[in-house]
């Protein structure tokens, strides 16, 4: 199993840091953020180390979302959210702070002022037509 | 198979309306939001029609994130993103607009100006040890 001495993710599912686990398995962890967005705020990541989302190999990131039914309706049922984001920030660009890919659960509520920045564009005439052979042209060939 | 007569997401589904897809398999669809937050921002959805994260069944949602890894590297390569956001958001409190649950997969760059609102809390003395207890206590009522 892959592991990075100085993750602190990797410590902690090797209990060598506390973490408030809420659920784990052979192939993840959850526990609390301890700095949390709201109350009841999860972390699910997987046992080993993978920094990037596409690291991942596919059946483990099946396993992490495997668990996501059943974490969401224990949150719903702990902290009373109505609802939730699960997030996923992949690459410091993208807000990833700790270089272990893991989920947010993070709980929602009305008016809580949480939430992604949202501004939809339209696709110029053409342009989505386009991108999405593309993505069709890289994806054959990756499977290829 | 759950279907939705006028859920929009179901007739996508069924081809009735048309989408850029750019990969499909028997359990999913994905393809691009045709309201990006930026160029090559894709959508994942089950064939089938589930409202909540929570009414997913595991295996289902499983297969959904099986193929993150796959699509996360076509996009890198599309639209040479140095980062994603995985997002789902669970309930119209959490933005959920199409009720038929769906991942965003939303590419990200330097200053783009997306990403999450984060301003992290801390939790009192105790309160993270009593909600870790609850998780607990929730999950394995759900399991038993």
């Amino acid at each position: 199993m892959l592991r990075e001495p100085d993750c602190i993710f990797c410590k902690l599912v090797a209990a060598e840091i506390p973490a408030a686990v809420v659920y784990e398995n052979d192939a993840l962890i959850a526990f609390l953020d301890n700095g949390p967005l709201a109350d009841g705020h999860l972390l699910i990541t997987p046992r080993e180390h993978f920094e990037r989302l596409s690291d991942v190999p596919p059946d483990t990131c099946a396993l992490l979302a495997r668990a996501m039914p059943l974490l969401v309706r224990a949150m719903s049922e702990v902290v009373s959210s109505p609802g939730c984001n699960v997030l996923l920030n992949d690459g410091k660009v993208a807000g990833q702070e700790v270089p272990h890919v893991h989920f947010h659960l993070i709980p929602r509520r009305e008016n809580d002022s949480l939430g992604y920045r949202w501004s939809a564009q339209t696709y110029a005439e053409g342009r989505a037509a386009s991108i999405a052979m593309a993505y069709q042209k890289a994806i054959r060939e990756a499977i290829d």
